[in-house]
């Protein structure tokens, strides 16, 4: 079982939006090149985030991509759920209505133990994703991080505060 | 995200070898016929099982699968990693580490807030399949699908008793 890259992507692009201080739309290049991410596949993970409403975009030469909501009001569950959808990960194929002890469908209307598992595990891991916010996320980088993010989104060909 | 079906197959399975009342050891098509499994598929899987130690095999004419351990000692996350394996879904790239505003790799020893969260969220999901056992699970089964599976293991050719 693997997420695919573009969680990573997409929870790093919302965590730098965080950082826009006026709500200014960032273009796709500056999220792109804060990360070294290829342009042209985050894009198809950005268009992923607006439709899911974790995003707005704006068009025209001062457009780009801006969060949503506030970030205290975006959890990562958001995120996930905007790249890999809200499909449990376990799929379930009745086989109890397969083979030589198959059962009639209308005997199987409720979940077996087995796909009952499954699910419970499955809640018990958006519970756990939902209970983090992007306002979370920038709250625990250290600060020269935030300063730096804050610095590149203004102007990315400007200078960047220094690590210490 | 998705599991592979074998996770499904490799659960009703094992819930299926909690039936053996003397732990005989059962072929592998008296266990893919129960289900209407392909053979040959299930192969894999249960050789899996084997080798996580979830499952026995013995070869020879009376040979087969059964439970290694307790129905009770095998719980469903011993199942799930033997098919999926225990590496976390969330595979991080340290894209912290790329682009315009990399980081140093010694500044990254420990996983960064978005990593954190995906490990913490996977863990949740492990705890949770951790919490069931093979044992539960038939405890949960209606009586009348335990006696059938009872028969079908001991003689798959025989009469089933019926669904009332």
């Amino acid at each position: 079982m693997k997420l695919s890259q573009g969680v990573e992507w997409a929870a790093h692009c919302c965590l730098l939006l965080a950082h826009t201080e006026d709500g200014a739309a960032v273009p796709r290049t500056t999220l792109a090149g804060y990360y070294g991410l290829p342009d042209a596949y985050l894009a198809k993970h950005l268009k992923s985030l607006v439709r899911s409403g974790v995003l707005a975009a704006t068009s025209g030469p001062r457009g780009g991509f801006r969060l949503a909501r506030t970030p205290g009001s975006i959890t990562v569950l958001d995120i996930v759920e905007a790249i890999e959808g809200s499909t449990p990960a376990f799929v379930c194929t009745e086989i109890r209505q397969r083979g030589a002890c198959a059962l009639a469908a209308e005997r199987c209307e409720r979940p077996c133990g087995v796909a009952q598992v499954m699910y419970d595990a499955d809640r018990a891991w958006r519970d756990s994703l939902r209970g983090v916010t992007v306002a979370d996320l920038k709250d625990k980088l250290p600060d020269i991080l935030r300063k730096r993010a804050r610095a590149w989104l203004k102007d990315p060909s400007g200078p960047l505060p220094a690590l210490a």
